[in-house]
C-alpha cells in the first residue's frame, strides 16, 4: 500500500515562469530515463522479486521515494507554466523576439491539452510507455539496469542544470542530482553485495551451464570493422572479468557457415518462388488445395 | 560503409519447423533487448562518439557483428515457419491437439503479413522502436547500458534455450549465448579501462562539479517503505563505491518542504479555480480579454 | 511524498497458478483503463489542480489508494505465473490438451522478459502509455473522465470475474469491483458538488462566452445516417440538460458551405498541380528559385 | 455504407496562412480527443452495438457528421499552410523575428512529409492511434466516455479559439464549439434516457450481482493522503448517487492483508533467489533439468 | 461531408461464430494495410490535393467506399464473436481440445475491452496508427503508395481466404478481393494517366533539377553484398525506365570519402572526450562556464 | 554477415553547425521513409525471400548500401549539432533573434538525451518503428512498396535540399537524391523483369484463382462522392492494365445488402441490450450463470 503526504522532499519553486524550460524538464519526468521510469522499474522489480529480505526491502524502500520525485517535477513544471502566454499572433511576434522564441519552444500540448499543466510525456511530447522499464527477476542484470538508469538520469539532469539560470529550478536539480549520486553508488554496492553473498556472478545468468555454450568463442574479440585500435583495449587480451577465461583478439569472424537455402512455405501464402511460369504452377497448386478444402 | 557477405557466423538451421517457437524467438530479434536494439545501439554510439581510437573502434567493431546476429535469427525464424499451417478450421482442431495448440501459440502476423517470414517485432508482436536504444555520448553511462543489454539478452536467450528441444535451434542459441558472455566481459573491461585512463569515474557524469549538488543527501539511504532489512546492506553503511563519501541509513526523508500553492494560469485555459461563483467571475474575465483581443 | 507499507489492502492470493489467466489480468493492471491509468490520472490531476481544498484532497486521497491496487494486481499476477511451464515441446502437447491450451494462451513476454513476472502492459502485451490519462485542469470534464474510467474498469473486472473460477482471484476482484462502485458514486457526487458550488456547469467549459459560439446549431440533432428512430430520443426534443435551450431534430445538415479550392503551396514542395506540362513549368520555377537562393 | 459530398457543413477558410497555428490545430484533428477519435469512437460503438433502434440510430447519425468535422479541420489546416515558408536560413532569421518564430513553431513534418498538408497526428506530431477510442458494448459506460470526449474536445477548441485572431479560423471553431455544446447535451440526455428506459443504472455494469462484491467497502471514502478537506465533500457522507447506500469517511484503509511471500518459479527462469550459494544450487538444478530434457 | 446509409455494399454474415478467426480478420480491418489505413490514406490525399478535377474526384470517390469496407469487416467480426465463450477453466480445457485451441487463439481484448466486439487494432492487438498512411501531395509517389496498399491488402485477404472454410466469410472476402483487383488496376491506370497528362514523370519528384543531383551515380547498380547474380538483372544494364540514362553494374562503391573526425560539443554535455585526465580537464572548464553563467 | 569500413560512400561535412536543420534531417534518417526504414525493409525482404538468385542478390546488394546511408546522415547530424548552444535564457533571446529562433526549432532530445548526437527518430521526435517496413514475401507487391519508398524518400530529400543553403549538406543530399533516382529506376526495372520472367503479374497475388473473386465488381469504378470528373479518367473505361477486363463507371454502389441484426453475446459481457427492464432480466441470467459455475 502507498500513502501520500502533502509535503515535498525538497523545495520545488521556480524564481519565475518559463514555458520553454517547462517543456525541457518533461524529459526527466516522462522520458525514457525520467522519474516515472525509475519509480515504475523499482516497483515492478519489487513485486516480481523471488527473494525476501534486504534486496526486496531496498527496492521497495527507494521505489516510493522516486514517486515523490515524479511529484516534485510535475509540480515544478506546473509552476513554470503559470504565466504561459495563451496564444500568440504575428503582431505580438513582430514586437517581441522573446515572444517569438516562446512560440516554438514550448510544448503546445501542455497548453491545449493540460491547460498549463505537466504531462506524462518526454520533452518531445512522446507519451511515457511501459517498455521503458526493466524487471527481469535476475537481480544482477536488473541492478545493472538500475545503475544505468541513475547514470543516464543524472547526466540528463546535469545537462538541464546548464540550460537554465533560474535559481529555484537549479536548487531542485541539485537535490535530484545528489539523490542520483546516492542511487548510483547504491546499485553498485548492491551488485558487489550480490556477488559477495554468492547470489549471482558473471556472466548473467550465472547459473546457465557453461558447458551448454560454445566456449571456444566466449572470450574472443571479433573485429567486424577496420579500426585497429580496439586491439589495444583491456577487452582484447588478459584475464576476463568473470574470472573464467582469457581475452583474445581476432580480425573478423573465427567461424563461418553457409547461408541456408531459401524457404518454401505453402503456395497459398503467395510468396514469389522459382521462375519461370511460377504464376501458372502456383495457381494450379492453389486450385488443387481449394478443391481439397 | 557496410558490406554484406552471404554467409553466416554460425549455422542457423532448425531440425524441424515449429511456428510456435518462431514467435518466441522474435523476442531476441526485435524485442526491447533483441539484436536489433543491440546493433542499433552500438552504431549510434559510434556515430555520436566524441573520441577517436580504441573506444570508437570497439563500438564500430562489434556493431557490425550484431547486424549479423539479427540476420541469423531472422533466417532461423523463416525456417521455423517453413511448414507453418496456413489456416486451421475447427474440424482440424478436433482431430489433433497439436494443431489446437498451434492455433493460439503462433504470431498470426508472421503468416498474414509476412507470408511465413520474420518481422521486426517482439514475441507479442510489438514493433521494434527507436526508444529502445541508448547513446548519450557519455561512455561510462553507455557502457553500463551495454553491459545491461548483454545481460538481459543472455538471460532471455538462456530462457529460450529451455523452451525448445530442437538441437538446431539450441546450437544457434549456444553460439549467441557464448558471444553474450564475451560482450558482458568486454563492456565490464571497457568500464575498468575508462576509469584507468582517467576518462570517467563515478558518479556519472564525473565532471559535474560536486559543489553544485546537495552533498548532504548524496550518500543517505532513505527508506520510504517499512521493511527494515535494507539497513543490513552494503549500501547502508561504509564507504561509497565512488570513494567520495560514507553511506548512512535513515528511516524516511531527512528533508521536507511544504507543498506549493496551486497555480493560477490565464482564465482562458478554463481550469477550475476557487469557488463560489467561479463561472460568472471567469466568464467576465474571459469577456474582458475577448474585448481586448 | 509517497510512503510504502509492506501490506496489501486486501488478500491477493490465488488458489492455484494459472498462466493463461495471468495474461488476461494484465488488462486491468496495464491496459487503457487499468489501475496504472487510474492512479496516474488522479495524481496528474492533483499536481495540475488550480484550486486548494476538498477537490485537491479528494484526488490526492484516492490516487495513492490506486497505486496500491496496481500493487495487488501485480503481486496476484506473479503468483498466477508461479508454476508457469517454461517451455513446451510438441511431445508434451500431444499428451495433454491442457498444456496445448496454455501454449497459446499465455503472454510469452511474462516468461521470456519478466521471468514469470507481471509487466506494465495490457492483455495483448501493448505497453502502458501516458496518452491513456486525462488531466485537463477543468474539473467537470476531468471528473466525467474519472467516472468513465471507473465504469470501464468495473466493467472489465466484472467480465474477468466470469473468466475464472479461482476463488482467490474472484475474492480480489470482488474487492476491486466494490471499490469501483465507490469511485463511480464518488465522481458523480463530485460532479454534483461542482455544480452546487457554482464552480462549473454545462456545457464544459462553462465560462466560454456562449455569444462566441454559433448558437443556431447548439441544440440541433442532425441525422447523418438514415435510421429514423433517433428522432424518438430525449436528445431530439424538449429542454436541454444545460438548461439553456431546446433540442430540435433535423434530417441531415442545416448548414452547408462550398468546398474551398485546392491549395497551391511553394513549387519546391513538388506537389502535383494543374496539368498539362506541369513538369516543365514547375521545373522552370524551381530553377528560378534555385538561381535566387 | 458512407457517401461523400464535396461540400462542407460550415465555411473553413482562414483570413491568412499561419503555419504555426496549423500545427496547433492538429490537436483537435488527430489528438487524443480530436475529431478522428470522436468519429471512430461513435462508429465502432455503432458496429458493436447489441440493441437496434434509437440508440444505434443515434450513434450512426452522429458518427458520419464527425467524419465531416475531420474533413473541415484537415482542409483548414491545408489552407493555413499554403504560404508556409519552405526553408529558413540564419540570414532570414536575422532579418525578421516573425520568420524566427516560425522556425520552431511549425510542425516540420507538415512540410517535409505532407508537402504543406494536414496529417493524422496531434499538435506534437504523435500519430493518431486506435487506443484513443472507447467502445465497450455497455452504453452507460460508453455514453459517459462520449460526454467526456465532447467536454475535452470543446475545452481544447475554446483554448485554441484564444490562440488566434484569424476571423476565419475563429468562425470555424465557433461552429465546432456549438456542435460540441449539442453533443454534450445529447450524451447527457441519452444517459438519462438509458436510466428512464430501465436499460442501465449505476453502478456500471448494473447487472453484476451486488452480492458478489465486497459490499462493506462499496461506499467508504478512504483517504490515503493527509488532506482533511475531502471529508467535507458530498462523497464523504449522505446517500450515494446509485441510491443503494450511504457514504462514509475513513482516514486510511479499513482493511489490510499481509504481503504474500515472494514467488519461486522454475529455476530455468534464472531469477535470483535465496542466498547463499544460490549460483551453485541453481546450476545444479538446471543441470538436472537439462539431463532430463 | 459524409452521409451514412444503414446498408452494406455486400453481405457480411458468417455461417457460424469463430472467435479465433475474428482475431485474424482484425488484420485487414486495423492493420498496417487494413481498410482503416486505405480509407484514411485516400481521404487525406483528397484533403491535401493541390489540383481540382478528375484526380481529386477519384480519391474522394473511392475514400468513402473504403469507409464502408471498414464497416463490413467490423460487423463481420462482431458476428464472428457472437458466441465467443466468456471464460475458460482448466476443466473445460481438459474435456475439449476445441476449447483449448480457442483459449490462446483469440484476441482477449475483443472480450475484456470490447465485450465481444471489433476494435481498431491489427491481428496482434497493436492499435491502428496515423503513421500507416501516406499523403505527400505528389501524386505519382502517392498513387504508387496506393497501388502498393491495394497489393498488400489483396495479398492478406487472399491468405485469410485460405484460413477459413466458413462460406459467409469467404463470400465477403471474395467481394473485397475483387474490389482490390479493381483498385490495383485503377491506381496503375492513374499512374499512366499522370504521365500521359505530362503531370509527373520519373524520377519522383520529376521537377527537381537533375543538374542538382550527382548524375554520375544516378544509374549505377552498386553491389554491397557478394552475390553475383544481380548483374544479370534488367537493372544492371540497358536503358533506364525514366528514359534518361543507362544502367551500369559495379561491385561495391564507386566513390568513397574519409570518415569525419569525431565531434566536440560543449563540455557541459558531459560527453566522453580525449584522455587522459579528462575528468579534471572537463571539470575545470565546466566550473569556468558556471562561474561565467 | 556484415562488415564495416571506417569510410563513407560520399563526403558528409556541413559548412557550419545548424541545430535547427539537424532536427529536420532526422526525417530522412529515422522517419517513416527514412534510411533506417529502407535498409531494414530490404534486409527483411532478403531474409524472408523464397527464391535464390538475382532477386535475392539484388535485395542483399542494396540493403548494405542503405545501412551506409544511415551512417552518413547520422554523422552529418552529429556535426550539425557540434556548436549547438546548450541552454538559452530569456536574456540571450532578447539580444538575438537567431538564438530566439533556435530555441524552438531544435530537437531538444538531441541535446538532453544524446548530448548533441543523432537519434533513431523522425523530425518530430517519434521513434523509428518496425511497422514502417514491408516484407510480405510477394515480390511484385514488395518491389512496388520499394519503388514507393524510394519516391517518398527522394521527395523528402528534395524538399530538405531547399530548406538549407549549406553547401556541405546540399552536397550530401545531391548524392542521396542521385542514388534514389537509381533505386526508383531499379525497382521499376525489377517489376518489369518479374513480369517478363513469368514470376508475377497483375493483380497481386497473381496466383489467387480469379474464379474465387466476385468478378462482376472487379473492374467497376464506383463513385461514392459527388465529383463527376473521375468519369473522364483512364480508370473509368477501356481495357484494364492487368489485361483481363474492361473498366466501367458507376455512380454509387452496384450492389447492396441489408445491415445484419445486432449481435447478442453472453449476458456476462454486460453489453446493453433490448429494453425495458433489461437490468433485472440480465441480472437474473447472470445469477443463473453464476449458480451454474
Amino acid at each position: 500500500m502507498f500513502f501520500h503526504r502533502q509535503e515535498l522532499q525538497h523545495t520545488a519553486k521556480p524564481d519565475a515562469p518559463d514555458a520553454v524550460y517547462a517543456r525541457k524538464l518533461q524529459e526527466v519526468l516522462g522520458g525514457q530515463y525520467g522519474e516515472i521510469t525509475i519509480a515504475m522499474q523499482y516497483q515492478f522489480q519489487a513485486w516480481n522479486m523471488h527473494i525476501p529480505g534486504k534486496y526486496r526491502d531496498l527496492v521497495f524502500g527507494i521505489g516510493a521515494e522516486e514517486m515523490g520525485h515524479v511529484e516534485m517535477l510535475a509540480i515544478m513544471i506546473a509552476q513554470l507554466l503559470e504565466k504561459s502566454p495563451l496564444g500568440i499572433t504575428e503582431d505580438a511576434v513582430q514586437d517581441d523576439p522573446v515572444v517569438a522564441a516562446i512560440v516554438g519552444g514550448t510544448d503546445v500540448q501542455q497548453a491545449i491539452v493540460a491547460g498549463a499543466g505537466a504531462r506524462p510525456v518526454d520533452s518531445n511530447g512522446n507519451p511515457w510507455q511501459g517498455s521503458y522499464i526493466t524487471a527481469s527477476g535476475n537481480l544482477l542484470a536488473d541492478f545493472t539496469a538500475n545503475a544505468n538508469g541513475e547514470m543516464q538520469g543524472r547526466l540528463q539532469a546535469a545537462r538541464l542544470f546548464h540550460m537554465t539560470d533560474d535559481s529555484g529550478v537549479r536548487d531542485l536539480l541539485s537535490f535530484l542530482i545528489a539523490r542520483d549520486t546516492m542511487h548510483q553508488n547504491q546499485w553498485i554496492a548492491a551488485i558487489e553485495e550480490l556477488k559477495a553473498d554468492g547470489a549471482e556472478e558473471l556472466p548473467v545468468p550465472s547459473n546457465f551451464p557453461l558447458a551448454e555454450e560454445k566456449r571456444e568463442v566466449s572470450y574472443q574479440y571479433l573485429n567486424f570493422s577496420d579500426g585497429a585500435a580496439a586491439a589495444d583495449g583491456r577487452w582484447a587480451s588478459g584475464p576476463t572479468p568473470d574470472g573464467k577465461g582469457e581475452f583474445s583478439y581476432h580480425d573478423g569472424p573465427t567461424t563461418t557457415a553457409p547461408m541456408p537455402a531459401p524457404t518454401h512455405p505453402d503456395v497459398r501464402f503467395y510468396g514469389t518462388t522459382e521462375v519461370p511460369n511460377v504464376v501458372e504452377k502456383v495457381a494450379g497448386k492453389v486450385q488443387d488445395a481449394l478443391n481439397k478444402e
